[in-house]
């Protein structure tokens, strides 16, 4: 039975609202996401809330039914609350009909089965939770395995982030790892071969349609501001850089990550 | 000679912090540019602002210099300033060393030459101002002429979207114009030709790699919810569709555009 909850006092309503700070996520293990189409998307791949918050109106929408039914017979809990609360819940004026509570979902690089996808993505310190969240959700539209954060990236788990991916946040495995370790992890293949560790940058002449790439590829995005730096680069198999026709020198991050991302996958279709 | 400010009151500190907001900036023609790199990028394509403010510790950096001389040559005033004052106009903690004042750059639908490039993006409500900057640049890096803003598109010059263009807001061609007036221009061929028109949809089977492209193309972007209206749709040349191999069905606005985009630029260089 859903619990209501009026209160802003409450301090359930203080916990969830602290998932806002990435301090408390890490204490918890839990985040937030919004929104009836992001759930909904999580619930198909199998993820169900913890716990699930809706306003009185959205009881009988048959999404947030499934979704309500689901939390209940994983053992989680639904919150039926006002749409003040949600609002504060969310920090936005205009709450969504739904917000659940995950717990955050970390693959360990150990874990991780390099030939279940052709394509994985490596992000360096990327800072902007957007970028980041973009990265996710085209990192699921080429049929990536998922994304490996290195060094000092922004929390995948940010609301901001969370959003951006639209529920690829779901779909993508998402590790971290720091460079040493992932570059142990990479080079002790299962079977011998070499996957292929790809850099986009600005010191190199090879466009980026020249070489054949091969699965897996692991295709690695620098820092907004910075770009790769200059030992990461020298690690890679291959460097190359997209064309570049007008005054500025580099795209935006998950612009880039996209360009190349669909350059492989489309060289896997043509295969 | 440069003119020293120093109170948070000063009249010009007042209406330049003003320029934050859409409606003093329509009302004055006028928008605000942060940053070294920005403005020198901006100097370097012949912008050169009405208005430099910087901090009085940043007055003999070479590129300071050569941005004051040219805002003095031109007739414009150079401020020094405070950094808690700078901080103010541009409501960062962390405010760049340099801003600029620049008139907006709007180019009217009549003056726009289609053959001048080989690509022209046409967004419609995009509400986003990082994705509309972050397609600025990637206009500037494929070579288009330009955006043509249709509907009620989020404000080219706001502060979020002329520091996502990363200075291609001066490069490229900015165009406001009603769907209907739009269409008009485009059919209204010059030499008897016909304009590509291309939207992304998922109402189509084509591949987004299987027609071949003619310059001009016109690119146009739906609506970061919405995507196109069906009416719109329907005036296309070309509707294609991105491969998506995972649960979402579609791509953030700025990356499909720019994997469209550079589609277009592969075929012109195979071509």
């Amino acid at each position: 039975m859903p619990r209501e909850i009026s209160g802003f006092s409450n301090p359930l309503v203080k916990r969830v609202r602290s998932l806002r700070d990435k301090k408390f996520r890490r204490v918890e293990g839990l985040f937030l996401a919004e929104g009836l189409r992001i759930l909904t998307e999580a619930l198909d791949v199998g993820a169900v809330p913890e716990m699930l918050w809706h306003a009185p109106d959205s009881a009988a929408h048959p999404l947030v039914v499934a979704l309500a039914t689901a939390t209940e017979a994983a053992g989680g809990e639904v919150l039926v609350t006002t749409p003040d609360i949600l609002s504060k819940l969310s920090g936005k004026d205009n709450p969504q009909a739904v917000l659940g509570v995950y717990p955050e979902r970390w693959t360990a690089l150990a874990d991780v089965d390099r030939n279940a996808a052709p394509i994985w993505i490596v992000a360096q310190a990327l800072r902007d939770p957007g970028n980041l969240g973009t990265i996710l959700r085209t990192g699921d539209a080429v049929g990536a395995g998922g994304l490996i954060l290195i060094d000092d990236c922004t929390d995948p788990f940010s609301a901001e982030a969370v959003r951006a991916s639209m529920g690829a946040l779901f779909t993508q495995h998402i590790v971290q790892a720091r460079w040493g370790e992932f570059l142990d992890w990479l080079r002790a293949e299962p079977d011998g071969s070499r996957s292929q560790l790809i850099g986009t940058s600005l010191n190199t002449s090879t466009d980026y349609q020249t070489p054949r790439y091969a699965a897996p590829a692991f295709l690695l995005v620098g820092n907004e501001a910075q770009g790769l730096p200059a030992a990461y680069e020298a690690e890679c198999d291959l460097l190359v850089k997209m064309p570049m026709r007008g005054k500025a020198d580099s795209l935006n991050a998950a612009v880039a990550t996209a360009v190349m991302a669909y350059e492989l996958l489309n060289q896997t279709r043509r295969a």
